[in-house]
């Protein structure tokens, strides 16, 4: 089964009439986290058919409006609605407090909780896990403002057993166990029969790295080592390389030094700055560097 | 010149994937005034050409979100693009307490002064005038929810004077000035010239009325009467009337018989709930009160 991501936005800072401020959904096995939250992502997931109530998890990387802004309409709309479900929301700890001031003051009473997890930005750590993912969170660099990136990993799956083969040879069902943890299997004559004749390999787990907003820094690179989807900001083309590291944003040609050198298999790039009607030359410059690099559109999907 | 509204979200509470939250946008002669800022307001604008940086004046008609969750996006995004000009806000009085609670705790300086000004949802008064209007909030009934409506209305012209007729009379310059303002004229020899035959009455002053939202009530009959263009939510249709009554909203029937007991010219409803995706029903039940109705879209404009 698919893991899949869809951009509903993908402008920086101000929206644009064809870009929407950041939010992507990430659906791992039916099950759906939204990333970042700007103003009008409720209408883009109505427009985008993201079963909308069924997100119980939100990560929100930094609280610049572009961002967070659509969480106060998402959240009331979804309480208009009659959720009763939690809602957990991973985020730093100043974002619980303006959206209970608002609720507050508006004697606004949600028919369900809300959660909220403070974030670490300062390290990186598990934040969140199931039985099919894990979420990291690490620190980025953008300015005094702190920011998370997240990493979406699947779990290691145990082999699969070959069933033909264990019937073959007649092996107990009480050694299976053991066997699917990676033993050999020991016949009565003492013949060793070794576990890659007898289990095949999972697939390799896959992972999904959002890292927005940042400057160029490579003190995620281990987190991210190998990563199968990279999202990473790219606001700037190389004529506004000055303006890049004066907001602390990055470059496409910077995002995609990034992705080389975590070696990831594809690159993603988004945020753009409002001052480019057009993305060519952002995946120009990032494609010299790492070729596999697609610039992003509100809508878009990309499976993993 | 026409005075002119846009519709920029026509849904009640919740948008859909066609309609937006409440927003209107009122071009007279072109100034250009917000009414309401229902999430995605400032996409909207970008969608249907609105000036959104010439908008100087807000009005806020109640604090239930989907009147205005879209303003810290607005009030951000003009900040970031290095507005100057003061932007006023006409609304209830915690508006201000939750936006300035949120640009502080997010320590956020914007490069314009925000002034608000408190509406007293308990009697009719101007709370604002230029050279060519007036605007009057009125109070509406909705719940235990301080509501206004606001009546905009364009400022009585002087006469006009027949320039060919105040030659051939060789009437005096001085004497121009009480003519203007509505005085027959007395020639050398006594005789009257009666104003009417010296001017020109000027064209009728023209007027909008937004009235959202709210349950049925007369109580503002007299500051709309003969308004031009209103128009009055009609939330639902007759199939939910007793929904409607419960939720202090109106159908569409209850907004005709307002515009007809107002002598209205012209109605407009709007603030559809989500569980309609068509509103000839609407359209039909009201017209039967009053014909010249129509059900708004995002998008429509409407010339006055």
């Amino acid at each position: 089964m698919d893991i899949e991501l869809t951009i509903l936005g993908s402008s920086s800072a101000v929206p644009t009439s064809l870009r929407n401020t950041t939010a992507q959904v990430l659906n791992v096995l039916g099950r759906f986290f939204l990333i970042d939250c700007g103003e009008g992502t409720q209408l883009q997931m109505r427009k985008y058919k993201i079963p909308y109530n069924r997100i119980n998890h939100i990560f929100i990387s930094h609280l610049h409006g572009d961002h967070f802004f659509g969480l106060i309409g998402y959240i009331s709309s979804i309480g208009l609605q009659g959720r009763k479900t939690p809602l957990h929301i991973y985020s730093h700890k100043k974002l619980e407090i303006i959206l209970r001031f608002q609720l507050e003051t508006l004697n606004t009473n949600l028919p369900y909780d809300l959660i909220f997890h403070y974030l670490d930005t300062s390290k990186k750590e598990i934040i969140y896990e199931d039985k099919n993912i894990t979420v990291t969170s690490f620190s980025l660099k953008h300015r005094d403002v702190p920011t998370c990136g997240f990493l979406f990993k699947e779990k290691e799956k145990p082999l699969k057993l070959i069933k033909e083969k264990l019937k073959e040879l007649n092996i107990p069902i009480a050694q299976r166990v053991k066997i699917k943890a990676g033993a050999d299997y020991i016949t009565e004559n003492g013949d060793i029969i070794a576990n890659n004749k007898l289990t095949t390999r999972p697939p390799d787990p896959r992972s999904y790295a959002f890292c927005s907003d940042t400057a160029y820094t490579e003190k995620f690179l281990d987190v991210i080592d190998n990563v199968d989807l990279l999202y990473h900001e790219a606001t700037h083309a190389n004529d506004n390389k000055a303006r890049a590291k004066q907001t602390y944003h990055s470059t496409a040609e910077q995002a995609a030094t990034v992705a080389h050198k975590a070696n990831a298999k594809k690159l993603i790039i988004g945020h753009f700055s409002t001052r480019y009607t057009d993305t060519s030359q952002h995946e120009k410059e990032a494609r010299e560097i790492f070729p596999n690099t697609f610039a992003v559109k509100d809508g878009d999907i990309f499976k993993i």
